[in-house]
């Protein structure tokens, strides 16, 4: 195998061929699946259980619970400042398995591909996943590639699966905030939106966001190891910090209230919002970690966040109540305050 | 909650809303996507884990290896003769599973929806998914749906994952098939293929050929446990017999020859084919096993499996042996041999 270019970042361990595309007997399961496996998805994602060539991997377990979760992206365009679909699914992945308390281990990957999607971009987006799931130390095990005829999809979409194990006697979960803990949020708001939204040429005008996505497996595991006490851990995505919020005071039918000044925004991103009536509380991250935990635990965790790479930015954001049950709440800096509801209808589809 | 329709056999847990439609808010991840939830996949596919709300599941896993597969469906109608999309995504990642000799235990399932998919089709997929898992005695555990704009999908598409457990000392791979082992089948082949065909209106006439879409985890159950010498397991899905045979050879290093006459073949499909000009060898099954062994336990098995009520039509197809190595060969009714290849392009796609 010669090693002939550089792409995002990755060796592409194949000579690319130009002009290649993805034709429907690449999704037909002969020769010509079996050569787009071999050349394309075997050398970027090698390790034994993938290179077993059976219809599923046999991975050992450490001992402890398992934690599985699932997402399938269909982010348009496919890629952004900042990140790519293929990154996006991998970290989506790791992200909501560590938010188990999990530690994520393996993932599963299904490729469902539109005729004509050229090979190149196939290959870049596989780079991606790949440099993705060496940072988050995660094997990809198992997959599948479909291919649907032109106009049957937009270009591709990747479902990836991933489980962990939850350490025996570590129990997360949205139904566990209680009256008295406080909310930590890991850095600014809505990045990942706004940088899908600016890549799409939507807005009109130019603006250097990046999306924040970023494996945050790392993070949390330094978290749980100083704060075994955290009570909640959630990534606010679609529907961002306000819909995530209130999934966790319904869960745990507690109040959360929010106070306006402290919450973490970039100017770049406050502008563009202003602009198109948007507002970053309501925008998808794909990067940041809400935590709810004791507040005599606040500082520890605020320190050793601070000192990881994804979570430079933590602030403490709000204090949970028990009164109103399921209830977020906003006081603004004026003093009043309002009920922050969850995202209603779509303000930006497509987004992850 | 009222009890008002019955829908493909199980009960419709809720009121059916008539006209309605997905629309990109139930991909939102805000109050529409928490109802689309609340109301359509919760009440079907209830259980602990995933009544808990959270961004993943958190289940016990008996202690053995642990078992992973994935696959897309974009099978094209969703609806045919003898399954739907929902039922072929459940059986197509239990089979998967299952083929490593896993009890498979826990799926997640991630929906990829046209904007415009009726509810209502939504409904019987997902009430179709919930009988079929529950045959198949599998948990669905986690889940996420997508929403994409009208034209960039095909109505639906379905991801499921799954994870089983495989007993300490078991071990199954298409790397293991001898010199001197038999193979089995299941039963007739191309049942799967010749249905959805049917299904498209594309073949000018009438056939009343069944998919033969079933979980087979029990009958792989029943087997290993009288047979625990089995040596491979898979089932041919996409590429048929001839492919998955291939593919079983190469990995093995082992040459597997066919005998013609005890290919198993409806009437009804060999004429299909036969008008078409398709090989019954190269057609999609998906609920139909190959199984290789040693010789000496060929007859255990065939019992048992004739036993078993998705085995009935088990037959042996074929021996294995040392030369040529990798190849799959086929001695004709009139004493003649020829190389059974791969499936080389595409015939029949969005079948699964």
């Amino acid at each position: 195998m010669t090693e002939e270019l550089d792409i995002t970042g990755a060796v592409c361990p194949m000579p690319l061929p130009h002009n290649e595309q993805i034709v429907l007997g690449h999704g037909a399961g002969g020769k010509m699946a079996a050569d787009l496996i071999g050349k394309t998805f075997l050398p970027a994602f090698d390790n034994p259980a993938l290179r077993a060539g059976d219809d599923g991997a046999v991975v050992d377990l450490p001992p402890g619970k398992l934690a599985l979760s699932t997402d399938s992206h269909v982010v348009s365009p496919l890629f952004f400042p900042g990140g790519d679909i293929g990154h996006l699914a991998i970290c989506g992945t790791v992200n909501d398995v560590a938010m188990m308390g999990a530690k994520p281990l393996y993932l599963t990957v299904g490729f469902i591909m539109e005729e004509g999607l050229p090979l190149e971009t196939l290959q870049r987006v596989v780079a991606s996943m790949q440099a993705a799931a060496q940072e988050a130390g995660v094997q990809i095990v198992s997959g599948d590639t479909k291919v649907v005829q032109r106009g049957k999809a937009d270009g591709l979409y990747i479902n990836t699966a991933g489980v962990g194990v939850v350490p025996l006697g570590r129990k997360l979960s949205g139904a566990q905030a209680k009256p008295g803990d406080v909310v930590l949020l890991s850095g600014t708001m809505g990045d990942h939106g706004v940088a899908v939204l600016a890549a799409r040429g939507e807005l009109g005008f130019e603006t250097d966001v990046q999306s924040d996505c970023a494996p945050l497996n790392g993070l949390i595991e330094e978290l749980l190891t100083a704060c075994p006490e955290v009570r909640v851990l959630r990534d606010p995505t679609r529907g961002g910090v306000a819909t995530t919020l209130n999934e966790i005071a319904k869960q745990s039918g507690v109040c959360i209230t929010l106070k306006e000044e402290s919450l973490p925004v970039r100017p770049a991103v406050a502008s563009v919002c202003e602009m198109l009536g948007f507002d970053p509380l309501y925008i998808a991250n794909e990067g940041k970690v809400l935590v709810v935990l004791p507040r005599e635990s606040a500082e520890t965790a605020l320190e050793v966040m601070r000192h990881s790479k994804y979570g430079a930015g933590t602030v403490q954001i709000g204090e949970v109540s028990a009164d109103p049950a399921g209830r977020v709440l906003m006081r603004t800096a004026l003093g009043s305050t309002r009920v922050v509801d969850m995202l209603a209808g779509e303000i930006l589809p497509r987004i992850c």
